[in-house]
């Protein structure tokens, strides 16, 4: 049942004025000039009907028609402090009365000290921060960073990886959003990571996994040949592939193959940094350190664009003197920062990351393996933190996906169904191929989790009437 | 000499507390953050020393020595409607407070008013725009869209442009800033284009500058495979590398070259767009149509990171069937967004295009043309609106630039010192080779520019003195 607002349901429209919900005369204004003008990231533009927002609050949003929904898609995964926060509001509100944005070549407060917290954060041997403007121009400068360190050209990358869509970071892609995009950067790799329920090297167990994916990747790096690699990226988690969590040993592993054989080791930390799995970076779960850590999305909830690379103290100091060929203008965007400095003061002030351990092990994770006793379609549930997957199948014994792999149209007809469930119950899910994941902002009440749990639970239904 | 303030010397600092300049403590500070952490683009990072700058408004920004400075170039020519506009700083506060951010997936109010709007100036035959976060992302995605469409690879771009720091980005950027980035897009190909001042092709005139080098471009198409080209792509007015303005008649070929081969004609917009020459785009005062064009900057001064696609209806509906393989987090991010829709209010209240047009055709040029008079060490200026360059040169016989292509350290001390000179008397300038550029904020007053242009006329004293 949808959750539909009463005396608070008010939005405000562009104008400044208050105005209630349902709203339809607005919703069709939107909708017109949406689909007259907007042309959408990753779509064939005739086939979408994208819903028109109001308003949002916390962990909860709401369309001109006044139906709420509990976001557990955090929009994509990168409103980590919820919708309207506060704190964050004010602090764009404040940095936009007092300086809104200033060029990359000149010195700011906001952005000095965000550049601080973060390595601060980031642990030892991290120093310098540059920013960008989202996850995809991190990668890229990155990488960039990594060639002209090492001298060499060729990048290591997974498939089932996804690094954003710029040429460099979509070729270091490794899900079908890089199929149609071509030329690629052809000094990309691919190898197969860690995925102990789908083991690429017919792993019996985790132990297993890690020791033999670990051996496949020094098999790429020596057949590629160690000395025209520059680096190896790696979603610490992978995430929007699956919530692939490395088994016990996999990064360590991955560390010393690096140092072995020279390689700048870069975490993309998109999607799990800044408290998604209850970790500054996801890989301090991971007793791991790598050379460069990308970044977006958490570091100010997407409230305004940013996203940056916190580079180790060896790799900053190779361009005291050597200039670094790399740049734009809004590098270091003080309202981005502002931000970015207000999410810090949050996350300590309100205990951000131990609220999402103790959510993930105590409420998630319980629960989720409980549903999975009782869902013949549950394969496998993995995660950390407030950052899950479900994985669907027909058959547990043969662990057939529910969808086959990219399905589109009919073939992804259940996934949909799914999602429909999900959102008349007033839960926005994240769905991707045979997945669901619980991905809530971090500031999520329990009694809404569990709702929202208890959403998809009821959902699940619609996989269960599909296996064999 | 300085300006220095005295009732007006207050800031703001990020708690909220006015203070007063100057303010050395917080100078040390900020410099002291920014030193130590945050990595500066394209810079040797232990040779630069950013100035940091406490607030600004208008055409003025502040150091917290409470020194002011005219700017004279927008920041990164981005800052059209100048240092904290109060529309733009109340929509931005607004927004912030009604919806932050949302994701691309779902539809938006500001979103759509400001496709709406940009697609309507754009002209006849635009229809759609795809949201990215700046300029060198709308490049990636123009030249994605133009290969998909065309079902071809290569791109066609000019020596001496600059399109962003991505891989494709920089490899279609034929400045010296892409020749330390390697692996390049491998499916650019460079050509020349016009520079009456500097012809490539001989020419004796601006007619025979457009006709050699429609000549040259259509060998170049010929000898790379008409059938091999997905999309030609110009800055419209070359900025960073010359302020370079098409001579009658080039585009408009270029545009018949492009019909005939059936290449897809980007406009790279994102320095010149939203009023920088007296237009909206500035291909609007050449007679010609492109079929993309890229835009950032301009389009809401860079308060908050934006920038887009333009994309015309032959293009658009191709994607109406086909999903575009393209997509990002923050794309058509609201708060980004209202600062646009904002942009477009003021524009139309307060006349900017016209102010633009007033202002660079009854005080820039005039002023310019007198100062080539009398200083021996102007070889050329050249411009529209309030986009102008000052060539400067050793000689004005022999063309001998003041300083060598890409100088650095005492190659490029002349430039240095013009530098110097104009921020002791306050003012602060684009220069860039052997060139000052005058870019001022578009809000900027009529005594201000004045004073502006009297600065750099004094400051070109020290180039003056190297004329042999």
């Amino acid at each position: 049942m949808t959750d539909t607002l009463s005396s608070d349901a008010v939005y405000t429209d562009p104008a400044g004025t208050i105005r209630a919900l349902p709203d339809l005369e607005a919703d069709a204004r939107v909708r017109a000039d949406d689909r007259s003008h907007v042309f959408h990231s990753w779509s064939a533009q005739a086939v979408i009907d994208p819903l028109p927002i109001a308003t949002g609050e916390g962990a909860t949003f709401w369309d001109y028609a006044g139906n709420a929904y509990l976001d557990f898609s955090s929009q994509l995964v990168n409103l980590n402090l919820g919708h309207q926060h506060p704190d964050l509001v004010a602090a764009i509100q404040r940095q936009a009365g007092r300086l809104s944005t200033v060029q990359p070549a000149m010195a700011n407060d906001v952005r000095g000290e965000l550049a601080r917290r973060i390595a601060e954060v980031a642990g030892d041997g991290f120093e310098k921060v540059f920013f960008t403007n989202g996850g995809a121009d991190a990668n890229e400068n990155a990488v960039r960073m990594a060639r002209l360190v090492t001298g060499r050209r060729k990048v290591l990358s997974m498939y089932r990886s996804y690094h954003g869509n710029t040429t460099t970071a979509i070729s270091l892609t490794g899900d079908p959003r890089r199929w149609p995009n071509e030329p690629a950067d052809g000094s990309v790799a691919k190898f197969f990571g860690p995925y102990p329920y789908r083991s690429a090297f017919h792993s019996a167990n985790a132990e297993e996994e890690t020791q033999r994916a670990l051996e496949h990747l020094e098999q790429t790096i020596v057949l590629e040949g160690a000395s025209t690699i520059a680096a190896i990226i790696i979603e610490t988690i992978v995430g929007t592939n699956g919530v692939l969590v490395p088994p016990p040993g996999y990064l360590v592993g991955v560390r010393e193959l690096c140092d072995r054989y020279g390689i700048v080791y870069i975490a993309d930390e998109v999607m799990v940094g800044f408290g998604r799995v209850g970790e500054w970076f996801a890989f301090q779960a991971f007793d791991v350190q790598p050379d460069l850590i990308t970044f977006a999305k958490g570091v100010n909830s997407g409230y305004v664009p940013l996203g940056g690379v916190v580079i180790s103290q060896r790799i900053a100091s190779h361009f005291d003197t050597v200039a670094f060929p790399g740049g734009l203008t809004y590098s270091g965007h003080p309202l981005a920062c502002a931000a970015g400095v207000a999410t810090f003061e949050v996350f300590e002030r309100d205990g951000i990351l131990e609220r999402v351990r103790d959510l993930g092990s105590r409420v998630v994770e319980p629960r989720l393996r409980e549903m999975a006793t009782r869902h013949p379609s549950i394969g496998d549930v993995r995660g950390l933190g407030l950052f899950w997957a479900i994985e669907l199948v027909k058959d547990r014994d043969t662990r057939e996906q529910l969808v086959p792999f990219n399905a589109a149209g009919a073939d992804a007809a259940p996934m949909a169904a799914i999602a429909a469930a999900c959102k008349r119950d007033g839960v926005w899910p994240f769905t991707h191929f045979n997945r669901v994941h619980v991905a809530p902002p971090l500031v999520i009440s329990e009694a809404e989790l569990t709702r929202g749990l208890d959403v998809i639970d009821r959902a699940l239904s619609h996989a269960d009437e599909l296996v064999r």
